[in-house]
């Protein structure tokens, strides 16, 4: 059964169109008696007010985009998860898109918006994200934006990351105590704010010891497993290779073991590892790797939440805050060789 | 710098509201000479078209709903790759909708949709899913709806699957061909009709071996990991307890793992597991897991794509059409023993 025009439900009721219509913006114009009558009518003939209508009318769109690099990762499942829930008490309607690390996508996706499409916007910027015009343009034209997890440190808008820096600082510590003395760090990005702050944590620790980060173990690895795979083989087969390794993101970890397994060395006798993941196998790899692990689900409640406050105070009084929720580490056998229960 | 309205460009331009917005419609009305002036004016100004205005207008969205059980499975999170690919393509915005297997929200997300929001949904519904009337509402008012993975068998629309019932019976060979007597089937669903697919498939190839399915062995898990790593165990204390699992759903391979590690069994010398899962871990699982891998790019591409199709066709001529995108073996040592490289 198609949808009947507001046109046809007045006429069929008799009434002027702007009656009908006003019946359904709620006017107090209207009596109850009509309201009644109105809403009775289009029960029965299967009239529903179209939303885009209703958001011309309020300038607002119920809506709300969620930029990510990618889905696959773990963290970022498990965010939307979180996100999704809040939007739905709220009664909003959430917009996906990936920007797959490139900036030019970011900016394009961004530009789109403007155009009153979604009320507010949730990010994690990509790899490649080398400024923020793109955000402050949105900002500017009355759209808030949060960040989660990957931000952009001079805009002055809300973030909610996790504690990078400190995570890195306790890997770190973790692997020293275990026994190493020279640590890798592998990452995706050397501009990304999370990786340039999980590495400071990295070089603190190591300082801490009176150890000195060397540049050659800081691997920048690619999107591509197999290739990591031989970076990270290279890597293992240096005169001076490291004895631990810290993957900043989960998705190398597969290379890590891979590797290992490549190269007959065995994880955590010949090298140990900790990675930044998410992934619910993680204690059931061969061996149970020892985890950074985010509280992906709570850092999207989160970041929808300060969104919809946003929205709420229309940008009146607009106050940027920075809500850091911990990430936690988990040994097991990767770093500790101690089985796990 | 905020949007201005449509009003005010055409009271800058000494325009009628109408022939400024013919412009944007790209009208035959309006001369070349003129449709210039006003783009020129519109870009000087930053004037946006609203694209709810413009939905209104042609009666078209250009978004489609996403309708997904849940998205930490990495089968989900790598569909939504495959669709934002075709959606980014065609110029389209992608909404996501969670059921967290619940058939009332399910129920509820669609209801919402009828109000004109979407052009078009994609759906694979939950574990929960008795009936297909909510679906059949949406069609009935000209919202075509495409299923994919998990489908409602007796509804006369497009499905994408893949070849779940072959899947079952190779998953099945490839256990009695490592020697297996005695094989288990884990599921979430005994409704789903992938689940059911599976397991035909299952009865099937062991049928084939002249060996009878006993119905204990069919085993209904839950969502719950800690749950199902007890569940898996009673499982594996029984007297007449299987030699070969059968993990239909990529979740429930973590509680065999555990299980077995509780129990102090051997995969695969005293137990061989199969996995259907999409997991990248899968290689690097301890032992390396045996997987039937879902092709789930490829499975959101052509449910993207043939909704598409629909939308263009604008319901005219519809043929459902059921497309089986194969799944794929790939044997590794939980099965075979055999170190890979």
């Amino acid at each position: 059964m198609p949808n009947i025009s507001m046109k046809l439900l007045a006429k069929e009721l008799g009434l002027s169109l702007s009656t009908v219509s006003k019946v359904f913006t709620d006017s107090h114009e209207i009596s109850e008696q009509t309201k009644q009558k109105v809403l009775a009518m289009a029960k029965q003939l299967n009239y529903v007010p179209n939303p885009y209508a209703s958001s011309l009318r309020k300038r607002k769109s119920k809506t709300i985009a969620v930029v990510l690099p990618e889905v696959a990762d773990s963290f970022f499942s498990v965010a939307i998860n979180g996100i999704e829930s809040i939007a739905r008490e709220k009664g909003y309607h959430v917009l996906i898109y990936l920007t797959h690390e490139l900036f030019d996508r970011e900016q394009a996706i961004l530009a789109d918006f403007q155009s009153g499409r979604v009320d507010g916007v949730l990010i994690s910027v990509s790899n490649g994200t080398t400024n923020d015009s793109h955000i402050n343009d949105m900002m500017q034209r009355g759209i808030p934006v949060v960040f989660f997890d990957r931000v952009c440190e001079e805009t002055a808008t809300t973030r909610i990351t996790t504690n990078d820096r400190e995570s890195g600082r306790l890997a770190t510590q973790h692997l020293l105590e275990n026994g190493c003395k020279r640590i890798a760090f592998l990452t995706l990005s050397e501009s990304l704010s999370i990786s340039r702050n999980r590495l400071d944590g990295c070089r603190q620790a190591l300082a801490a010891h009176r150890l000195i980060f060397q540049e050659n173990d800081l691997v920048l690895c690619t999107d591509k497993d197999a290739d990591n795979r031989d970076i990270i083989k290279r890597l293992l087969q240096r005169k001076d290779r490291p004895d631990g390794i810290i993957a900043s993101v989960e998705k190398l970890t597969a290379g890590v073991y891979l590797a290992c397994r490549d190269l007959k060395m065995v994880i955590p006798k010949d090298v140990k590892v900790i990675s930044f993941s998410n992934q619910s196998t993680a204690p059931i790899l061969n061996p149970s790797l020892t985890t950074i692990t985010q509280p992906a689900f709570e850092m999207g409640k989160a970041a929808a939440a300060a969104l919809f406050n946003n929205l709420k105070r229309n940008n009146q009084q607009y106050k940027p805050e920075t809500i850091v929720v911990p990430s936690v580490l988990v040994p097991r056998e990767s770093t500790t060789g101690v089985h796990q229960g």
